[in-house]
């Protein structure tokens, strides 16, 4: 059910229910502050709430928990769209506050709607459990994706020149990797944090599932860590790349004027017009400096055949 | 009120009252010594906060606390200004100790002016914790300021040889992000001591104001570690663009020098003076000879194509 | 003996006796499933032996641990194949299961059959650790293959230019190597927990061979961070080469046109067409002009001689 | 007062004053070991003192403690000089042993004899506290130094190719640098070990001077750190510049080749001796071909000066 | 003593004798398990023996410990010869494995058959302790010939072209080190859990000899760091001096073809055949072309010797 005002949630409010509370726009600040107030929260809770800052933490407060969690979820253009989602665990609800109307946790609400799983069975931490897997699980498809397009990146073909618009995208993709991991990091300490100290809102039974989370979250860790490597193998690989095409270029102009620029000034003693020049008198002067120059030209032509140049 | 000498201290050190002292100009080290012997602080609180050394430390003492505080904030120029702000927290006053006139902490000065809020009905420990977020907060404007400015420099032009000079601004930039985060380490350094040691001067109501400061520094440290690897794929990117124009520089003398140089051979050959040269008494000779260059150019530039050159 | 079907499992698991059960193929989940609950494992230990996270991990739960190894092995082609490897250990059974029909455990087996060695007197947790054991054996081989292939990638010819190629197989060997660190750094973990925590189902006198696992695991990450380092190594050297061959290329280049294009300028002069050139008359001139080239010719040599570039 | 003989101690070594005892050039054996042998050592104390271990290191022993300090000077070549300066901290008596006659302890030793401050009347323990102080401060000089040797160096003209003789320099800096870091990082274990053990010898209130002690020691190695983040810009900045200057005579040899190349195939083109060659008769022949070459040139500098090469 | 034929073992293995059995030649398998059985070894520890597992480490067992050392000797032409030293110490003897004929530990069996030194009268852990450190003095040996080897590579001419073949030596020399410092820090490891557990089979007062060795190898890792740093300088360099050598032979290069490419130019034109070209006739045409020529090349000079080309 979707509420209007903030009013209507009083009668939501009864001790004897455990329910779920999901509020999209935060940037409404009164709805925020009317639900904060209902539930009694602590003012620094409200304040997290409402602030922007792009840190995942776990907070403990007398009779509730505070989690605020980064998501970073790719767009189209791989470009990183940042959302900040708060969760407030009681011990008889949970509330979940989103920047935007949420696409995270689309299919465990109908799975709550349609009664199936074991979902409704379950305390509150066993949902907080299941709303952090899912975006863990947006992070994971993000991570695909950049693993996808890292592919096409690193398929350069060898003998062209690349343009420096192919390191920008390198560097792009190591600075949005980068991000990802840092924002998971953040994540395995909120983990390790929960599963160090058992905090006594999750039940003893669920803590194997949070345990679960962290070995997730590793493992999202070490395959951007696995990414991040080959990204730098791309960029080492590219810089080798235009050396190589240097050097090839290099090497035709070489061959090229090392076969003519001595030829040319062959020609040029005969172009002289000294009035004593012997050679030129010769009835087969002429043919005879062609012979010396094809003789030239393959000699030097076997010459960087040797080399590997040509 | 400002004060004009240490004896109208004597007036105010009343122990009945909490009060904020704010010192600047600690250059004045008669004054310095003359409050700080009023309050009965360590020898060694007013060497420190006379010496300029540039850490932050926070040290207990029997009857009160002492924070050193680095604060670095950008000028117009980009220039980090380092100032050393020197906290002496004890049961019912706080003192600050600062080098210039103080431009951190006039909007909290204001609020106590005006009496909003709640800090004139707190104590001095939250007082502190105010002024540490107004440092922070300058913190976070500089890092801002240096991000705009990473972005300015970040947008090269891909077709043009960059100067060393864009290079020497990403290198100074780099230098400067790192000198913040390091200020900011051992900022994080201090709040992880109260986390963990909780002393007695912060009311236990207002360590988790510090643990939010903690994790306030933890956000900026990550902001300047996603700075630092920007600048760092700049770096890269700038290098990189160094070789592009190379390549494109080497491809265009190759092209031409590839082209005319056979060329010149070929006329060079017809320019000779042998007595006897067929070629020179044929009628159409020079047409042939134009018709076999034309023939060459295009057959070179037909290859120089294939291979992408132009 | 193998099974067909689930159900002939049950004559197998009397309480009195100990036993090994290999599953291969965990694509049959409902055989899985059935041998699982036959054993009354935990929810989250089918989960995850379902679950195709690429893990190594160690769980405790209330009858049973569950500990997930990774296995990576070198395809002729060098290829790592991936495998995730589940072992469930009870007071008086082990199950494994593999997604594969598996070829780690053969020699084992093989010795259980015959009866050879202390195998078959000795309890699961013993057998547990020769099972790991043979997986470490096939990371070996894996990182001994990569070693092989290392030491051929960087037999460079110093004299030929390097095609980037090479430096994709070098960048290759790196992520592979890579990858196989982070795996066996996972394993170590698993070493580390148990030899911290002594976990009762494995007996006190069987902890030493879990900690010369644990030592043999540190020697294959050392074996890989060698291995890394040789080929940072290789990456150096290819790009020195690279540079190496320009200059040389550069030089030969630089040497001809040096000796050639002056002595075009040269014979041009004399191939003007000046109605008064004195020169021109000259009886010897020819013949002093091709003296003063030799000379030219010869002095540029020994220049080049003395530079060290021919 | 200067001694001559190891018996002269004698006299010294009553048990009812408090001395300190500065013995320079430990290239004396006999007379080391005749103090030690005085003052009851350990056996390992006299081995450290004679040793020359470039190893900074803090011992407790039953009756006295035992300091290892290195101490890294640079001379005005900036070539550092190392010394291993060994302290012997008993109940009331503090030895010292110098490889040179030292330079680092004078104005304390002034200060000592002329009655001045708070030294004389402090025990042994303060002295020493003093005296590490004093190495620290020569390390802060050593610091500067390179500080300032390094912005001469980072001050490239950006104009010109720097010779490999800037990047010697360059690296040298940063391996001095790299050595006087892990110098003082071994200090700074030795002064967290006495904060953190509280040796007895050492007495409580004196303990805040060595946690101050700590500071500096952490302050310096942030300025190593810092020093180090710009010899590493300096760099690259010196491989920018190579790269920028070798681009710009690239561009010099490819402007002028390509607009002289094809104007010397031109004039090429009507030198040549064919027999019917229409343009060479034709009146105005001569100033046409003038006209075209002027028009190549003009619109060649046109096509550089687009591509801001010139 | 050397023995033949390990029955004659019986003999010496009386109970009331210290005494240091030295075995070289694992090789002779039955001669190690003959020895090992005699003194009740575990199973684990003759593994280990046998094994060639290239990893140090160090077991207690229950009546004896069992140490594994790695030694690299660097052989004349600076390969790294790689040999597994074990040590198994009981109460009252000292076994050491070697696989190859000792040259390690001759000075102190000298030493012991003199009756010198205090080492007849300790126990058997003070004697481990001075084959340990002898191994260590080995280590440094190897580490002192590694460095007089690396100022020979540093030593660059800084006017020569480097062959890639110093790099190769740089970066085998990396390879070196970086196993040495490797071997090193699994040293360390082994003498800081002796620091740490105290075991009981090694006297309290000879401890301190173990923390001895454990700040030499402290040192000698230190050591090693910083022949890395220097490395990394000397390969820094040498790509420096490529670039620079390419720089230098480009410059040639373009100082010659911008000085002749347009002088050839001018003489082309006076080499055309166009029937009216006034400046043939000209009396002084001739002169007055050398004299611009003359003019163009010294304002080249003029040119590069401003840019500080020439």
């Amino acid at each position: 059910t979707s509420l209007k005002h903030p009013d209507e949630l009083k009668n939501f409010l009864e001790p004897e229910y455990r329910y779920w509370l999901n509020l999209s726009g935060i940037q409404e600040i009164d709805l925020v502050k009317a639900v904060c107030d209902k539930l009694n929260m602590h003012n620094l809770i409200i304040d997290s709430i409402l602030d922007f800052a792009q840190v995942s933490k776990f907070q403990e407060f007398e009779n509730n928990y505070y989690f605020s969690i980064s998501s970073l979820m790719a767009t189209s253009t791989l470009e990183l769209e940042y959302e900040q989602i708060s969760f407030v665990l009681g011990e008889d609800y949970l509330v979940t506050f989103q920047e935007k109307v949420g696409d995270h946790f689309n299919h465990i609400r109908d799975r709550i709607r349609e009664g199936l799983g074991i979902i409704r069975d379950r305390s509150c931490d066993y949902l907080l459990c299941l709303l952090l897997e899912a975006i863990l699980d947006d992070y994971q498809k993000t991570i695909e994706k950049l693993e996808v397009s890292e592919s096409e990146i690193n398929s350069f073909d060898l003998e062209l020149d690349p343009s420096p618009q192919v390191l920008r995208e390198i560097e792009t993709h190591k600075v949005r990797v980068d991000q990802i991991k840092r924002a998971l990091i953040s994540l395995r300490e909120i983990f390790l944090k929960i599963e160090r100290e058992k905090p006594k809102l999750i039940q003893t039974k669920h803590l194997k599932y949070y345990v679960e989370l962290k070995d997730f979250t590793i493992s999202l860790i070490d395959n951007c860590d696995r990414l991040t490597s080959r990204l730098e193998s791309a960029s080492n690989l590219f810089f080798s790349i235009q050396s190589h095409r240097m050097n090839q270029v290099m090497k035709i102009l070489t061959v090229i004027s090392s076969i003519f620029i001595p030829l040319s000034f062959l020609v040029g003693v005969y172009g002289m017009n000294f009035n004593y020049m012997p050679e030129l008198q010769w009835r087969w002067g002429y043919f005879v400096l062609i012979g010396v120059m094809l003789t030239l030209i393959i000699s030097m032509i076997i010459y960087f055949r040797k080399k590997k140049w040509i």
